[in-house]
């Protein structure tokens, strides 16, 4: 994949570049003070895509959405942060049918063709007349002036410490092609509000099952390969729209060469969006990328990257700025997949240089000194070199600090 | 099961009072201080059955112990601590051959009688020649008095602060029938070092399938349901051997009422042993048992048990002595298991007194101040009720405090 920067620290950047696509964040009072409801609408019916938590446990809005968007298909995304709207049963469910008939009453479309999600607090009753009463004053406000994308990515918000947005343009067929997104999720401190979302708007005309396929696949990559604090919440969902208004030629067919091109850009912006989220860790104090290559099947490599990066005993190491090269091994040997340790290169280091600490499963004579000192920066990455084949995945992840702990556990229901 | 106490704070009370069993701990000199050469010897050979790590990386002495005990007999087991003889390759292959060459001569079998184990640390080159010599030292020290099973129990450990042993006895046919067993593991300091190993004896006769069947599920019940950082290290063994001391007639069908009775007092006594590994998690500040009952099936119940009390967000709400069920409904969901979170009634407490939190997944105006009160005790409950059938599991566990990050930092390779 190329590695062409992601336009981010700028106002300008974010999904208002998306043509025909207007949104807004308004204030309803569900927060106190904070912005709390987000709309975001594509003047034609778009094609869609969507993947959701894995928890048994789902929030009354992903019961809905899961539905509404069955047909692949839907034109607005309405989404309310400071109440998760899950374990709320019926009236729950009602408050999720609410959002979205309002939504599609106000901007006259069917309502089958509005997404409707939740973050923040589980197991609060749903303030419904509220949200709805605040849905039909901030309709009118759509825009797509850079103002409003900022304001819908703020909106979506619960515990993060700054809004994750996205924006990268390419060219298909001598047309201006845009992908912009924005994204929610710190995990750390308040993991009952640890809602991952990301809504992810594009003007590419790609035909809907392709990108059904494609959306699945740059999830696999980047959103399920970062990892806090190993509890996936009721409210999880990532929804990516198409509209087709950069009048692309549709891309039908994976031969066609555009799809590759849009695949490697939509895979580039989810990766972004993921990394913000790990960067906004709370209660961490490291970056961390976990490399494995030269395994036998991405399947294996990607197994292995997540259950490093998964294991409380690396994470504290990390922490302790510890080459702990035991721990790594071992939480390898607990993904569940088959490797020779003794076929085994791991480097470890800063985002400039990697040092060797294992040769073929061999404890190497590293600068004990250097280590530490790179182990004291705030982007580390870990690599293994499995020696088996020619698959890679790469996972990210936080360290555990004592921090982590102290808010985890002061936090009160 | 019944609750009958297993003996356990005694110096009288350990594997020696069984019949036929002999061993000894000593000091070899792995360890610069502590004893780290345990033997444990039948006068008879036994029917033997013996559960394994999961992990894909195998410390050599299990991959021996396999090969030697796949015929479900054996009868000595020989057992270092300090070097784990993990991630050694051929040297350390031959290492654990050699010991169990040696105690095979010493005490007059053949090999393929000798179980080997070790615990300790990982990828240090195994001082085979020391502990060779160790054992033809002390195989002339076996003996049945109770100082040497106190010295057995000691020499397995690595960071534990205290002894794990347990004895119990029944009668069968007016037969006396001993079980007893020791254990290690502490799991939180030095995890590189948190092997999990337990050597349990017993006088039963009772037919070799049927005992393999018996442990296996006992195991699945004790071992499999203490969780303290959800890595399973590469050492992990539990080994049964049955001798047929006690001379009660040879249990050779389920359908024995006996077979009934032998199993409980074992699942009794590996219960006891799991729940001591726990107390000594060092690093946590609280036992907990976590129940899961009206389940639909006893997978159910299990996997939602594990689920809970592996989660780090309710690790740490235990800690912040907070009953958050957002937290502990979450963890469940994410047990990949079916069950509907409106049919959960849940209750914490201390051991005494259960407090209800959730009555069909609608919370409970409890008392606040009885339960933090009840939180800042040693040992809690916390009970899942699902009312979706008749199975239940119990899974134990400890928090996770701002020490288990401090020590599992400051630890090094």
């Amino acid at each position: 994949m190329s590695n062409q920067a992601v336009n981010t620290n700028d106002l300008l950047n974010n999904i208002t570049n998306v043509k025909g696509i207007k949104c807004w964040g308004a204030h309803t009072g569900i927060k106190s003070m904070r912005r709390d409801l987000a709309i975001i609408f594509s003047e034609v019916p778009a094609n869609a895509s969507a993947t959701f938590t894995v928890n048994d446990v789902i929030a009354e809005p992903v019961k809905l959405t899961k539905k509404h968007i069955s047909d692949n298909r839907a034109q607005a995304i309405v989404v309310n942060s400071g109440n998760a709207n899950a374990c709320t049963g019926e009236q729950g469910y009602k408050g999720a049918e609410a959002m979205a008939k309002t939504t599609a009453e106000g901007v006259g479309i069917d309502k089958e063709l509005v997404v409707v999600a939740s973050t923040g607090l589980i197991g609060e009753a749903f303030p419904t007349e509220g949200i709805v009463a605040g849905i039909k004053e901030n309709i009118p406000k759509l825009s797509n002036s850079p103002k409003a994308g900022s304001f819908a990515a703020n909106a979506i918000l619960t515990t993060d410490t700054f809004a994750k947005e996205g924006h990268l343009s390419f060219n298909l067929d001598g047309k201006e092609v845009n992908i912009a997104g924005i994204a929610k999720g710190s995990g750390m401190i308040h993991p009952n509000m640890a809602t991952m979302l990301s809504f992810i708007v594009t003007d590419a005309a790609i035909d809907k099952s392709l990108l059904d396929e494609t959306v699945k696949k740059a999830v696999e990559k980047s959103f399920n390969m970062i990892t806090v604090d190993g509890d996936t919440s009721t409210n999880d969902m990532v929804v990516v729209l198409a509209n087709g208004m950069a009048e692309n030629e549709v891309i039908n067919s994976k031969d066609d060469p555009n799809f590759k091109v849009f695949e490697e850009h939509l895979s580039q912006m989810m990766i972004h969006l993921a990394k913000l989220i790990i960067s906004d860790a709370e209660g961490a104090s490291k970056f961390i990328e976990y490399k494995v290559a030269k395994a036998e099947s991405y399947q294996t490599a990607k197994k292995l990257a997540r259950s490093v990066s998964d294991s409380l005993l690396v994470k504290t190491a990390m922490f302790g700025r510890d080459p702990n090269w035991g721990r790594i091994i071992m939480a390898a040997g607990n993904a569940g997949v088959h490797f020779d340790s003794f076929h085994v290169d791991l480097y470890i280091g800063n985002e400039k240089e990697l040092v060797q600490i294992l040769d073929k499963g061999v404890p190497v004579d590293f600068n004990r000194n250097l280590m530490k000192k790179m182990l004291r920066e705030s982007h580390i990455r870990v690599h293994l070199n499995l020696n088996e084949g020619e698959a890679e995945a790469t996972a990210w992840g936080s360290d555990i600090t004592t921090d982590y702990v102290m808010f985890n556990s002061v936090y009160t229901t």
